[in-house]
């Protein structure tokens, strides 16, 4: 059992670092494109850093490839997560394989048995980050005219999630008999067929595939909207969130917590992890001046565009020294461009100074300074009641999370705040989630007079 | 280059071996359910043979579930193919990865990405059997009430192919510059839009991996009816078939090298491999033993079961002793259901005993005997016009393949038949097939007046 005084650390990787300068930086390695055996370097460093998880975002669509600057970056090209973590697992152990997977661009049944093979290949280690995309040219590679509307998307999500979780639960966890003398392979009693019926979904089943080894693989979410809240609330074992202070991120781990709650979820078993960036140098001095080369590597036409993107409004017409306009409301991430437009209102903040801080952490918190200085910030997070852990976003690979694991981790140890040995086999395992029970089980054993499931009972239950 | 006199050589790998008596044979490894290092151990044994490829069969559904003997069977219950591959991608070197991929229930965007990033984790060795899907089951866990009719899937199968390929082309392959003095990731006028308008699918694109290591992934196809033959002529680089007998083998080899020509193809250029199964034995009265005890493995209510499931027909209400009746023609695999049909007429099987071949082989070659016999039968096919190599399709696992490995290869490569060491680096270098022009630099190069390529310009070039 982790100790409930621990934090839980996961890897938010980027090929390049998080900053967008990270590519071009001295000391990143060089780029040949997707190569399997870098990554197999980046995440035994994470896993001798004792890690939880490392995490790999997604959208499925090259998303800024039609601007003018879209030549003066590396994104969006690159490995798709599910082969990536599968490869991940045949040479990792201990650590938690995250891979984001969308319910708008997605079929369930297809979802359902990649992260129940990958749970299986990584023995107890996947995890799933629930997302509707937000990158709308996505719509236009699945023969849509148009990105379906946010609600839309998030109705779509939870249907997606039940329909998921139902196909895993096909198999009891002891159907296989595997008897070799009698020729019985296993009891069909324990074979559920689903049968969902639902507004954007019809999926009989069962899943060609057994139970995943930690039931269900961990569920990930990390929408910050109205509606984004309320789904991790209802769903989530982990969330990720953008949090660019203390007080924001209090703000929001008190609310989803109270949420969770009110879904009737037990709070402790939903594990908050905002993002942070670490600029880490022997001396503050040392770090700001990283940090100020790191600028200096993305030329100014890629940062307002980048900023554009993020914000989900064209800001080219408007004066980079001047203030951010009124926008319209995005179709894309609605979480992000309010969150943008905060930190711009509060630190007075002028469009070009606002692009500089979405290149460095697009609105992530960022700590510069001596390793001291970072384990006090997540400290501080960590015991005041804004995070239960951390997802952690190297500026720079690998040298920024050399940097962490190095120099960091261990002074999160020496405090207590963190394992020096993972505690489980399974992901579940090392975060102190619980198994979750087969819904079919469930319901036969709710016949006979057992308790309440934790989780509320799905329509397919009906 | 390889040796233009040497076999290709493939392995049709399922963890019990392909005779339905294979789990319960006391050679079976222990069956503790999907297990990457069972995997582990079978693809490196493959792998020390120099076999090309290893070849992972899939549908999506648990396709017979629904019958009274299906708690008899092992099927249907494992790995997804893409994720398994890719972690077996991660611990070889040398071997050929092939999943099968569904043209009716997949995304061509979401297949091109996941067959081009294992392309690129495995450096090269990537192939994608491109089918239909044979399982009529499949249909409902899609939201859709039937199967789409024969015909149907192969007009979409085509699309869909034609779609997968012109993502991969989405980059060209010196599209990357990675100039970090200049700030220049990549060059645009390299990057290309698909905009594909079809009957099935609107697909933009462009694809968000690089152009994968081989160009594109190794095409392979199995569909043996009138419509997948001229399909494997039209778009395969390696063909695999069902063919009991060396006549049969030799008709469908000519039948798809001349297709392949009339389609304006270099025959040469595609590789024709027929499955066999080899029950190998010391002596032949062992190799007898042993498949006798196999059959005796299969109790006969699933064998009969298998047979109807296979040919797409009900045959429970008919006498076993009696011959096969008149039967419907199937909406599943059409070319399976002639094949066993026609076994049957011609050695003239009851039903029963026709089952027999289904638990053994389905329909495939069968050799059986000493490892002289089984390389005779396998250097008389190759060179008598039958084929260019094969899928070997171990009755049990791991005794089966070991056997071949160890005392068939050697005498194939003795007789000069076979590789010592693997000729080149990717799949098709090793297979001797050349690496497909990207669509869009040949047509850029064809309005400089190149040569025609090989291949048919698609829709989307017009």
């Amino acid at each position: 059992m982790p100790a409930q005084d621990q934090m839980k650390i996961g890897l938010f990787l980027m090929p390049f670092g998080h900053h967008a300068g990270g590519w071009r930086h001295p000391d990143a390695e060089p780029d040949n494109g997707p190569e399997l055996a870098k990554y197999v370097r980046w995440v035994k460093t994470a896993e001798r850093g004792r890690f939880d998880t490392i995490f790999l975002a997604d959208t499925p669509a090259l998303f800024h490839h039609g601007t003018e600057t879209a030549r003066n970056r590396p994104g969006g090209a690159g490995f798709e997560p599910i082969t990536l973590l599968s490869a991940l697992a045949a040479v990792t152990e201990n650590i938690g394989l995250i891979a984001t997977g969308s319910t708008t661009y997605d079929e369930p049944y297809n979802l359902a048995r990649r992260f129940a093979s990958l749970d299986h290949l990584s023995n107890g280690r996947a995890g799933w980050n629930v997302v509707t995309s937000w990158v709308a040219a996505a719509a236009q590679n699945f023969g849509l005219e148009a990105h379906p509307d946010h609600g839309a998307r998030y109705r779509r999500a939870l249907e997606f999630f039940d329909v998921v979780t139902g196909l895993w639960d096909s198999w009891e966890d002891d159907a296989f008999l595997r008897d070799k003398a009698s020729a019985v392979y296993f009891d069909p009693s324990k074979l559920h067929q689903l049968n969902h019926v639902g507004e954007h979904f019809r999926v009989r089943g069962p899943l060609n595939i057994p139970r995943p080894v930690q039931g269900h693989p961990v569920i990930v979410q990390a929408g910050a909207s109205d509606t984004g809240r309320d789904a991790g609330a209802q769903i989530a074992d982990l969330i990720f969130v953008a949090s660019p202070d203390l007080e924001d991120a209090q703000g929001f781990y008190a609310d989803v917590k109270a949420r969770a709650a009110g879904f009737g979820r037990n709070p402790d078993l939903i594990k908050i992890l905002p993002g942070v960036s670490p600029v880490i140098g022997r001396t503050q001095a040392e770090a700001e001046a990283k940090l100020a080369q790191l600028h200096a590597l993305v030329p100014e036409p890629v940062a307002l565009n980048a900023l554009s993107e993020r914000i989900g409004f064209d800001l080219s017409g408007y004066d980079p020294d001047g203030p951010l306009p009124e926008m319209d409301e995005t179709n894309g991430g609605k979480s992000r461009q309010k969150l943008l437009a905060a930190i711009a209102r509060k630190d007075n903040l002028t469009i070009r100074q606002l692009a500089r801080t979405v290149v460095s952490t697009r609105g992530f918190q960022s700590v510069v300074g001596t390793p001291e200085t970072v384990a006090d910030s997540l400290e501080r997070w960590f015991k005041e009641g804004a995070a239960d852990g951390f997802n952690i976003m190297p500026p720079t690979m690998p040298g920024g999370l050399d940097d962490f694991v190095d120099h960091v981790v261990p002074l999160l140890q020496e405090r207590g705040l963190f394992r020096t040995e993972y505690e489980g086999r399974t992901l579940r395992e090392n975060l102190g989630l619980p198994r979750p029970a087969n819904r079919f089980a469930e319901a036969r054993a709710g016949q006979a007079g057992a308790t309440a499931p934790d989780r509320q009972p799905s329509k397919a239950d009906a």
